[in-house]
Formats: structure tokens, C-alpha cells, sequence
């Protein structure tokens, strides 16, 4: 067996970025799970009740690449007492040839949170208008974070209303956005005052009850909810998707399952709900006009978490041949 | 988050022993099956047909306990042609507490031979006569090893009776067994050969047709089947199931699923059926006199793993506070 790398958080956040490069990757995967042979078994899920925790298992292999990631994500939500972080996770290389494990990414969720957030922006990539201006945050956690770092790539962002549960969290969001982004940042007082000024909205919440309401849309607008991946979540109002000229979501059975289209009983836009990889392979359209309503749904994906790793796999030899070199 | 230890199969080999404290170990894990409140949910794979491989995920969590692990086992066919070995694995320790993960055990399997082993062995400690001396083993791989290397711990063995598809291979575990053990190691010349000779009978092979049928058993001989842990594999025939007079398992569903029982059409037999776990907490019967045939199906389960993962972590942290003193 040949030697296994174990790369902390700090080794992997040095060498990637959340830039075009990742977005393309990560579109990539899309396409993939649309048009190659994807293995992607059911979610494994270990509750630990008496502490507050589970701890999720998600893979997938698809035909023709010689590696492929196991995840392992938990949430433990009573760390926070404990000073600790609720979220943690890991990912594994394995060789899709011969079975061995290549490296481990003690990541702490990062490769989590940097796939996300490009899906996020694959999505508002074939979905927003070009011209989108103004993004809407809803939530002001990591997600919140991310979502906004990834979306300046594509669209020409230059204001964002953020609405989340303190103030001091919206402050503190504001701060650190302005200072990283170069961006005006707002607090908005509501998240019906997000939806009405954004061109594009992005819901990062565990909300467990709509936050986004029908009547609040207006024309053109597109909104991405990467919230909702359990069947207790919910993030939008069912009439959200029906007012949708155009919903899209990273995979049916698991929109269906852990995402928005789980309360939804409206048969026709389950029957018209399009999956992104269909429209990154240009099998299906996305936006069509300015005035259309887009909204897209993540549940995250095993396809997604293969793709960062084989990247980050790929950066981190890249990495280390230029440190050999330099020395 | 704490720091993560890697342990690889050289540094694991070198500490942990298959001894009676081990068997112990296993043993506890099987009471913990029967007694505790034990998370343990259905075998994730993930096939890579292309590269004739597949890799199983499992785990559990016993309520209580501050720490569980997820076990990845691959193996992948084409390997032998390549000069690799079929099998690998890691296990990863988490903390039940936090969701950390603690360590990872790069052992290539090490601890699923050894805790499987043990297994064994704990359903001969209930199942078998006490005056058990001829042991035979069908099949002549690692487990063919391994279990004859932990039954000696628990019965006063004396011989072997060996049985495999070449002579080369049972020339070579003749040898080395005989080395190793002290033993007397015969060549068989078949199956049939082996179960007449035998006080114990262990099965260790990835047959997919019987191997061991019902007239050949005779009165007070134990066999323990640890091969069949999937839906095309087979050990046993069913007869020799009803012919039983105690038929125990390590856990139903899976015995009915993947092991044994799978075959069989006998509703009595199923019925009848005890788990391990039940015998070793004295909830039910194990072997109740000299002259009983009793037969054990083992499938493998992740209470075993977490059992193992937990027990070889404890040696390694008393190991490295032995190096520290020591140096």
C-alpha cells in the first residue's frame, strides 16, 4: 500500500481558492452526475441522540475517474457549550482502480463549505441574470460567508442586504464582507426586504419553516436554497416553486426526499423540475429571459464532495513538486 | 479540533495481540448488541464494476460509549494481477461526545482479520465442547490463520485438519501454522475429510456454492461459517442448518440477508435462531451438552469494529505513554 497523506485544514486552506477554477470543477461534477454512470448510494446517517449529534456518510464514484471521496460530515450541537464548532467532517481518497486510500483531508468541513458555495454559484451562473447587481443573504453563518465570496466571481456584484436572527451577527457579517469583498453590505430588518431589492438571493439557513414567501418575488429575480438537506428542514413557502417559472435542484429523489420539493404536493412542478446538470450540459435551458423567476434547491451531493477532493488531491501535489523545487 | 492520529498497519501489528483480552473485547461487543440501545445502520457500498471492485462502509455507535468508529473495506479483484492484495480498509475513530475524529487506523484490514478472528472464537467459547481438540479449517487465507491463532487461547487444541483449493496453499499453512502454533497441521483431502475429523469446524472461504453438508456432521461437532457476508455467498448447506441443534448468529437481518439463512426456506430454523449476543450475556443457551451439533453464522458487524477501533486506540495511547516514560 502506498503511503496515505493526511492534510490538516490550515495545509488544505493555503493552497485552494473559491475562484473560477473551483466554480468550473464543481460545474464539472454537475454535468457528470447528469451524462456519466454515477454511483452514489444512499446518504449513511449514524445518530448519536444522547449528545445531540449525527454523523453523515456520502460518497460517489463516477465511471471512468480513478479516484473518488468518502465523506464523513457531523453535526454535535451541543459543542457550542463546549466551545467547540457543532460541524467537523473529513474526507477520503480512495483509488478508484485499486481500492487504496491516497490521502485524507482532516478538513473540519472546508472542502464542505467551498463545494457548496460553488454550486451555489454554478447555480446562479445558468439562472440569474448577467447584470445581477445586488445579492441577498439570507443567514449570516458560514454558508452566508462563502456564498457571497463565490458569486463576486461571476456576476457584478456590488451591494448586498443581509438578514439573520441577531444584529450582532449582521454586524459582524457586514464588517467582514466590506473589508474582504470590497462590497457595500446592508442590514435589512426582514427577509421579505432581501427578497424585494435583490436581483439574487441566496437562503443559508437550518431553518426548519418557510422563510421566503410567494407574494414577496418580483420579475427576474433568482434564488438559491442551499439550506434545506434533512427532512425537517424547509427554507421556502411551496408557492415559492410554483410561482417559479424555471425550478432547478441538484438531484430529484433528494429534493424530494431532504430538500424543498418534499412539502411540495404540486405534481406539475415536480413533473417540470429540472436538475442542474441537465443545464450545465446544455440538455435542458436555463434562464430564458430577464423578467423569468428562477429558483434553485441544494441538497449537496457525493459527486460534488469527489470533485473537490480529487482537486484539492491534485492542487496539494502541484504544491508539494513546487516546494521540493524551491528548496 | 484536536489533533488527528494516523496509525499505520506496522505500528498497529505491533501493539495489539489476539489474546485472550481481545476475545474479551469482542466478546463485550456482542452483549452490547443484545443489551444496549446500538445505532447501527445498513452497509453502505459503493461498486466500481469497471475495476471488478466494491467498497463497504460500516459503523456503529452503542449508546454510552464516548467514542464509535466508521470502517471503509474495499476489495478490488484485479488487484492480484497488479501485485496488490484484494483487501483494504481503514477504520476511523470519532469521538461520540463531539463528532471529532480522533484517529485513523490505516491497517489494510488488520483489525477486521483480528477482531473477526475473535469473533470466532467467542462463539466457540459458547458453542463448542470444552474438551475440543482437533480443529478443522476450510479455506487457507488469512482467517484460516487468523481463527486458529485465537481458538488456541480457548480450547486445548492439538491438531489440525486443513483443506484447501491447492496443495501449494496448504503446504504453505501447514508450515507456517505448525511454526507458529506448536501444532500439528494435516492435509486434507477434502472438505468431507476436515468435518469428519473434527471437533470444530471453521469455514473461511468466499464460496458461493455449499461446501459443508448435513450428513457429514456428526454428534457434538461445533462449526462456525465466518465466510458468507454477502447476497451471492454460501458455506452451508441448509440442510446442515436443520440439522442444528442450536443455529446462532451475530445478527438475524443480516444472517437472513447476507449470511447463511439467506438459502433457507425452513421458517423453524429461522425462528430457532439465536443471536450471539443473547448466549454471551446468559439470556439464552449457548451449547448444553457433549453430544449437541451447533453452528455459527457470522456476517461481521460494525459493534465489532467500534469494539476493536475503541481497544486499539486505549494500546496505543498506553503504548506512547510507555515511550514517553521510557525515553
Amino acid at each position: 500500500m502506498g503511503t496515505i497523506r493526511l492534510y490538516d485544514r490550515d495545509r488544505i486552506d493555503n493552497v485552494i481558492r473559491l475562484d473560477t477554477n473551483l466554480i468550473a470543477v464543481i460545474e464539472a461534477a454537475f454535468s457528470n452526475l447528469s451524462t456519466k454512470k454515477v454511483t452514489m448510494p444512499p446518504i449513511m446517517r449514524i445518530d448519536v441522540p444522547e449528545n445531540n449529534g449525527e454523523v453523515d456518510i456520502k460518497s460517489a464514484y463516477i465511471e471512468g475517474l480513478d479516484t473518488f471521496a468518502v465523506k464523513l460530515s457531523s453535526g454535535f450541537f451541543n459543542n457550542p457549550q463546549l466551545g467547540l464548532p457543532s460541524a467537523n467532517g473529513m474526507m477520503i481518497l480512495l483509488s478508484a482502480i485499486t481500492g487504496e486510500p491516497k490521502a485524507i483531508f482532516a478538513d473540519n468541513g472546508l472542502l464542505t463549505d467551498l463545494r457548496t458555495a460553488a454550486a451555489g454559484t454554478v447555480a446562479s451562473k445558468y439562472l440569474s441574470r448577467k447584470d445581477s447587481r445586488v445579492v441577498g443573504v439570507i443567514g449570516t453563518g458560514s454558508q452566508a460567508r462563502y456564498q457571497l465570496e463565490s458569486l463576486v466571481n461571476i456576476r457584478p456584484i456590488d451591494k448586498v442586504y443581509v438578514y439573520g436572527r441577531t444584529k450582532e451577527n449582521m454586524v459582524k457579517y457586514q464588517k467582514e464582507m466590506e473589508e474582504k469583498l470590497g462590497l457595500a453590505v446592508e442590514l435589512s430588518k426582514s427577509a421579505k426586504n432581501v427578497v424585494e431589492n435583490s436581483d439574487i438571493v441566496v437562503t443559508t439557513t437550518p431553518s426548519t419553516d418557510p422563510i421566503i414567501h410567494a407574494d414577496w418575488l418580483h420579475s427576474g429575480i433568482h434564488i438559491t436554497a442551499m439550506g434545506s438537506d434533512a427532512e425537517h428542514k424547509q427554507e421556502l413557502d411551496t408557492k415559492v416553486l410554483e410561482k417559479a417559472d424555471l425550478f432547478v435542484c441538484d438531484v430529484l429523489e433528494q429534493s424530494l426526499r431532504l430538500g424543498e420539493l418534499r412539502t411540495c404536493a404540486n405534481e406539475k412542478v415536480k413533473e417540470a423540475t429540472v436538475e442542474l446538470g441537465e443545464i450545465t450540459t446544455g440538455m435542458k435551458a436555463g434562464r430564458l429571459s430577464d423578467d423569468q423567476i428562477t429558483v434553485c434547491d441544494l441538497t449537496g451531493t457525493g459527486v460534488q464532495d469527489t470533485a473537490i477532493a480529487r482537486y484539492a488531491y491534485q492542487l496539494m501535489e502541484y504544491k508539494e513538486a513546487d516546494d521540493r523545487e524551491g528548496s
